[in-house]
């Protein structure tokens, strides 16, 4: 039986921070990544791609914010701006990928997911909401959304002056259609899924499945959706080829090999930082965990090269 | 093995022409059409939905605008816009046929998958748009837009005074994943595909798959679905129970069964009116001509009353 890899794209991989996010980029970006995914379908890997949709997304909340004040179209909350989200970067991974395939005369099967992720209704993180969506609002403007729609604020003094919207990041618990993306990685189908993190869903007291407003960690997601389909590796591509300890002090270490129990140690001491990577590491080390082979960080342009990369397992690979 | 129907939603099965656009006024609609197909899975059938996407998108094309104008976000293109469309209308009937199917104590699995729909390049729609999609421009806005980006426009006196842009509709010709569609399908999960007559794309010289400026008929893609998969019966619902001869005129007459033959003959001879109907009418002799049993026009809250509805069959049923 062939292996069954996930990987999961980062943000960079489709629109980079100093882009201004028009459609040229965006498929430039993305079939630059695609192309380096050919490696690992050469190698024997069946792949479920998943993704994230911050820029996207963050751009869907301002577009339903101007056509409110503009047109008076009725706002989308955000489990459907998510959705849209889902579909437009879908469409566009599936399309650059059948393209890339193509060219290296590859014949294989593609298709996009629209996928729910359930978390807990009763997740600790709906009272704490801490990620950061939408447009950046006066003080007043915030007081007002808080006052007519319940929207919680946060100042944003780093990056720009003002308040933005707060929502719960919870953690992800299911994934809706997870025997679909199984049935047809297995049989040769490379399934793009998950994007974003999935819509947040929760079941309510009758049973219901219902919408939550809030943003899933898409590392977290893809995660959940690497061992509930019984993958056998986890790769996040982002933009760096090595995870470090230490990084950015004199005592920085690349390490191209972790196992289980150190990694968690030094992510409790907090040698990986705070940021973007410890979570990152989580992720990985919950697909170990739950019994996945190996977790991959690395840049979509190493994977080439099997020389770059961290590579994580229970026990040392090497 | 059980049958295979293929279901097209109308626009009026998601959202009226009366209605703000709201979440709640969607999520109700799509609830109330999607418990009528409770009747169909009792009656075996397995179901492939399809649905248009004509408001939803008219919003995204117009909150695209506005968000340039406002914060200088780039407009997707439309093709991006009617896959954002697909994954917010499908998200949202997936969610809610869950909850219909559980208060009903079905166990059957449902998918959304983001569908991109085959044209061809030569279409001579190509060079004769036709559609009208998004907001209604002023002559100079109008103007400018035609010089900027090669848009084209018919002035729309019927319903506003003012421009709008038409782009062109070409017939489609093949369904991306319609083997996965089919599987899916055949296995009892239910399948929501080519929302909004799908994706409309092409194939270039070189072989790549490159993105229509164009929105394909929703009941022509489905109708090619239906014939592709090889559904046993394709379903139209609209806001009629019967197709009428004559419609609105003193000879008007009520069809609740019609033959192939007769069907053509009607259609050439105009006795289905212009405007809605006949274009529906044309997409269920297509599915018959290709093979498919039968053909149902009515509308979704008739479905369970087999009195109801205009069924069209090679030959004469009755």
């Amino acid at each position: 039986m062939k292996k069954v890899a996930v990987i999961a794209l980062g943000g960079n991989a489709l629109l980079r921070g100093d882009q201004a996010g028009t459609i040229d980029e965006q498929e430039q970006n993305t079939t630059d990544t695609l192309e380096n995914l050919v490696h690992l379908i050469r190698e024997g890997y069946e792949l479920v791609i998943t993704h994230g949709n911050g820029p996207q997304v963050g751009n869907i909340l301002m577009r339903n914010d101007a056509g409110e004040s503009v047109y008076g179209i009725p706002q989308m909350p955000l489990d459907i701006c998510v959705a849209d989200s889902q579909g437009g970067i879908g469409y566009m991974i599936e399309r650059m990928f059948r393209n890339v395939l193509k060219k290296h005369h590859i014949d294989k099967e593609i298709v996009t997911l629209v996928t729910q992720v359930l978390v807990e209704k009763e997740d600790p993180a709906f009272s704490a909401p801490t990620k950061r969506v939408g447009k950046i609002y006066s003080r007043e403007e915030a007081d007002r959304l808080l006052s007519d729609k319940g929207w919680e604020f946060k100042e944003d003094k780093k990056k720009h002056d003002g308040w933005r919207r707060v929502v719960p990041s919870p953690k992800p618990i299911g994934i809706m259609n997870e025997k679909v993306v199984e049935t047809l990685a297995r049989q040769g189908t490379i399934v793009i899924a998950a994007g974003g993190g999935g819509v947040p869903v929760y079941i309510d007291e009758e049973g219901r499945v219902r919408p939550a407003e809030a943003v899933i960690d898409k590392d977290n997601a893809s995660s959940l959706l690497a061992s509930r389909i019984g993958a056998d590796e986890f790769y996040i591509l982002t933009d760096v080829s090595f995870v470090y300890l230490n990084y950015g002090t004199p005592d920085q270490e690349e390490k191209e090999f972790l196992d289980y129990r150190d990694t968690k140690a030094y992510l409790e001491a907090g040698m990986f930082g705070e940021g973007d990577m410890a979570p990152k590491i989580w992720a990985c080390l919950d697909f170990i965990e739950k019994g996945g082979r190996k977790s991959v960080i690395t840049e979509a342009f190493k994977l080439e090269d099997k020389s770059y990369g961290t590579k994580i397992t229970m026990e040392y690979e090497d």
